[in-house]
């Protein structure tokens, strides 16, 4: 039997009942609290230190945790287990999702105002969820259609859709409810299915008097969950909200997580986080714009196949054996009660098809958001989350792959990282012996996002910080007072000293930073060159190249390829195109010839196994300098990082 | 708080607790007895007698109870409370369901024989419930397809159909399921609907080993319900069963039901005694069969409007209201489980499509079953039940009426009525003074059934036993032995004499008996003149009328013409088309080119309320005599009856 205390959290002074036996990591994370845990609460990453203010608990010792923390009262979470009541102070100042409500996330001038703009010229305006005003013909002896189809018949004269009006406890309530409405009633509708290019089914699946229609993108990332509230009437999104996957706290990639789904009660955890995290920011989003979870008819979500897998509570473990089979590509519409996502239990939930196993609906959905898929000249998608994925392609062809980079870019594993949201460093240059730093928001610093990590190996790498393996070149002079052992005896460099910081802690990188941004950085590039080479192409041949994630509002291509990242081609090609999976979710909410080009490309679009590839094997390790260790794949760049 | 007794049923022997405050006929019905009742349980149409053997009760007096039958212990079930335990005796000897499983219904040659042979000629064969073996293409890195995907290619590709998968349970579970079969599975699939003449949907209903697939067509009748039990995969009819539907205990027609339906819990009420009249059906079919209930994945139901709203628990009582609307007439697919019938709970229940509130999905596909709407000469369906319903047409044009005629031809509300079943009068002669009769089934006759019904006025009317207008001639000198006053006061004349029936009582028809007759044939005659007049054409125009409904196997089209009930026109242009709801049933299950001719009569057919023209209501009267009051309508009948 479970006994219990109480745990009182600072500095939000919030008090929660926990059960003794389960880990604060456990505990926090449960009650909302987003703390990062890229090691799924094994202890191996050292990312969930918490101060213990008051109270008695066991701990144990870790290597993370240096003597001065140790005497502070600073452990663990994710090792520490209460013994009495207990107070606890968390050591940064972003972990309530209610925070991160303040910070419009990506882009807000554009999905606030260009959007529209962006759908008329690109798309239609044809939503999967319809609000219809309906005054029907009132019956009489000589017209005695029943009920039920006379809404039909009036629906698809007026409207030419098919309609299917099959909710047998909505028709029980109809013969009431049209006539206490003197045959004035309105109605939302579904789509249910395309039968083929041409045809769509909706469904009605409510009637009454509905005057607002809202729907929600949701775009799932491994570590980043985004929803969209958009006001369907008017093609308008409402607000733009992110939280952390709370499924973090079992992994931070979708392998661990793949592998925690196949334990006991694994797939149900895993799920569960999602739901919680997409609900929280649904009701953080209702809350704001002051609607009710009943008007909220419909759900889109893009995301990669694990993620759309366990948000729909669907067995992960072919994914990750060979031959790596999803179980469902096309996902059908699903009613919103099946999920438990808490929007109206009638409403549906609709999936971006999936491709395979690592190209989910995020990266379709991209392409037809570039419109790589229309387009004349060959492209290139590269989406940089905790997964990067990339199309190479044109209106003719269309290949995929995909490459585990880790988190690094979400600032996720990075012992100052954080994701693009206020206080985080975006923007980083050293001039002379100065940092100098651009951080989102009018705030002082807390942590570094994907763009400022990406700015920091070749920033260092020119200061002779580090040598072009990453290593720390420790008899460095200019900066001697800001490159130190730490009380794990790795070398870090401190970007931000404390005083200047908003949480008072420096914030530094460290050896195994740099090692992490270098690995990540070396498989996309190598991805990418590998499949360009497979297919008879040259970087060179590349006309544009679309690059999609959840930095800042601010990515440096020249840094980005200064650091290797990026092929040393002209920045001209380059374009910036912010989350382009929430972009998709509501491009196929909103607009039906969206929907019927995205169903396309998931048809047409081919994928590669990289790892299958033996190139891909052999020369990986030649992608983990700054920039290559072949310089003739970097000719400009070479020249730019002489010193 | 209620108390309970024990109830023992002669002559079976059966034991039921039963609550004290429940009156018996109640508790006789709710425990799957079928007791006539036609007034619905008031104590007016004095049906269902019953004997005390032993132990206390209270009862009232009635009517209907002489005072030799209170001697002996004979009360109304429904007017009947018990004190203590008690032992009753059925004083027919057919009421148990199980017995009338022994009979196998209306033409057992032509369901179990001659119905492959029909189809073949008429239809096609192409059921709404489909088995397939799959045997898919094993996955590799080269044909990494998910498993939802792969399986719905396969069926596309094969079976050229539209295939929705989108049971979120079934989508859980089949990642396991098709490895552990090594990618060869079985499937059920189910239409879903018809989103236009040319395309139909099938939703994937059932992943395992199948190796047969079942069905059920069902007929609800006011008074009869009957159910086959059909082996798709063989076309084949296993078995036919019918009982009484214990709607009956509340009321004998339809509109007597929807008066109960408005009552609290009316509704619920009449949907679970039909619901519990079709399970009992279905289970006595399956243990015949031998076959298990999660075996059968889809019912067909045809029905009048009443009976298809009632068995979908939808609110009736718009369609006794002016100006009597349904709620539906296209009846969507609806998940067995949401209607309590017992059959695979994932199966599909089907509703042939209605017209209008007196008109239902039986007479659309009775009109399709009789090839009607492909015939090039005028015809008519005539359906006998308790509601009379008619259409006249061609390939042209259907235009279709009803009339309330009530259930004589069913055998209810006549003194020794019965259904035709096992035991029942279904013909009878005069010859001098020698009543002769012809029983169903090798047995002693315990009652008279609709055809016999049909036969007895004219036959009474030729022997001097009643005049034109149904009254006794009492003072007929030849049947002074057979004519007599009963304990009512009311002159029945005796067809069978107690010593000569299997139940020991004497098999009679009553003054008021033969009135019944007259009102139902009338009703129907009229109806059928009525709207032949207003189509401006002449019952000589006629070229083939069909008559369907719940009669025994024959039905002597003279003796129905000497009633007047059936035009006088040329036998040979009658056909005798026996229960063609669960003929349309059934069709409605095996053929796609049934049911589209259904789909597409239920749209071209109008419906003509005979109660709104003056011409009807007028001259109702006339049609009460035997044959007619205006004998020139009857000019080949008058003759024969003259005597």
């Amino acid at each position: 039997m479970s006994e219990f205390v109480k745990l009182r959290v600072l500095p939000y002074n919030k008090e929660i009942v926990v059960e003794k036996n389960k880990n604060l990591l456990q505990t926090l994370i449960s009650s909302g609290i987003n703390i990062y845990a890229s090691c799924g609460g094994r202890g191996t990453c050292g990312k969930c230190k918490i101060k213990i203010l008051e109270g008695k608990y066991t701990t144990e010792s870790s290597q993370f945790i240096s003597e001065e923390e140790k005497r502070q009262g600073i452990v663990l979470a994710c090792k520490t287990l209460p013994v009495s009541d207990i107070i606890v102070e968390l050591l940064s100042q972003l972990n309530f999702i209610e925070e991160i409500q303040q910070h419009s996330f990506l882009h807000k001038e554009f999905w606030q105002k260009d959007l529209k703009e962006y759908i008329i010229k690109n798309f239609d305006f044809s939503p999967l969820v319809k609000l219809l005003h309906l005054n029907l013909p009132k019956p009489s002896i000589d017209d005695h259609v029943a009920d039920v189809d006379r809404m039909i018949n009036y629906i698809s004269q007026k409207e030419k859709i098919n309609v299917v009006f099959d909710n047998i406890e909505l028709i029980t309530s109809l013969p009431e409810l049209l006539r206490k409405n003197n045959w004035v009633v309105d109605t939302v509708l579904n789509e249910e299915f395309c039968v083929n290019e041409e045809t769509s089914v909706y469904k009605i699946n409510c009637i009454s008097k509905v005057e607002k229609l809202y729907a929600i993108a949701v775009d799932i990332g491994t570590t980043t969950v985004v929803v969209a509230l958009v006001d369907v009437l008017n093609s308008e999104v409402l607000g733009v909200y992110s939280a952390i996957n709370q499924q973090i706290v079992y992994g931070s990639d979708v392998i661990t997580r793949i592998i925690h789904s196949e334990q006991e009660n694994g797939l149900k955890e895993l799920n569960q986080k999602v739901v919680y995290t997409i609900n929280e920011l649904i009701n953080l989003a209702i809350k704001n714009a002051n609607i009710q979870q009943k008007d909220i008819y419909a759900a889109t979500v893009s995301g990669n196949t694990t993620m759309i897998h366990l948000f729909l509570n669907l067995p992960a473990k072919y994914i990750r054996r060979e031959p790596y089979i999803p179980v469902v590509n096309r996902v059908p519409p699903i009613e919103a009660y099946k999920t438990g996502l808490m929007i109206n239990p009638l409403g549906k939930i609709y999936c971006l098809p999936l491709v395979a196993s690592y190209i989910g609906g995020d990266i379709v959905g991209g392409v037809v958001a570039c419109g790589i898929d229309e387009s004349q000249e060959l492209c290139v998608l590269l989406d940089l989350g905790t997964n990067g994925e990339m199309v190479v392609g044109n209106k003719d062809f269309l290949v995929s792959a995909a490459c585990s980079c880790g988190p690094a870019f979400e600032g996720v594993g990075i012992k100052s990282g954080m994701v693009a949201t206020v206080g985080a460093i975006e923007d980083i240059e050293i001039r002379d012996e100065e940092v100098l730093y651009k951080v989102i928001g009018d705030t002082k610093p807390v942590g570094i996002c994907g763009s400022g990590l990406i700015d920091i190996p070749a920033v260092l790498y020119k200061a002779g910080v580090i040598d072009r393996s990453g290593k720390f070149i420790v008899d460095n002079k200019k900066f001697k007072n800001r490159i130190r052992e730490n009380a794990d005896g790795e070398y870090e460099f401190v970007v931000v000293e404390k005083e200047f910081t908003l949480n008072k802690q420096d914030i530094v990188i460290t050896e195994s930073d740099i090692e992490n941004i270098l690995r990540s950085k070396g498989a996309i590039f190598h991805g990418l060159h590998t499949l360009i080479k497979y297919l008879n192409l040259y970087l060179e041949d590349i006309k544009k190249i679309y690059i999609s994630g959840g930095f800042g509002s601010f990515i440096d291509i020249k840094k980005a390829q200064l650091l290797g990242l990026f092929p040393d081609i002209e920045q001209e090609k380059f374009v910036v195109s912010g989350n382009t999976s929430l972009l998709s979710a509501i491009l196929f909410l909103l607009s039906s010839y969206a929907r019927k080009r995205i169903y396309k490309v998931q048809q047409k679009m081919t994928y590669i196994d990289l790892s299958s590839l033996p190139m891909y094997m052999n020369e990986y390790t030649s992608a983990l300098f700054i920039p290559h260790t072949d310089l003739s794949l970097f000719p400009n760049i070479a020249k730019e990082l002489r010193r």
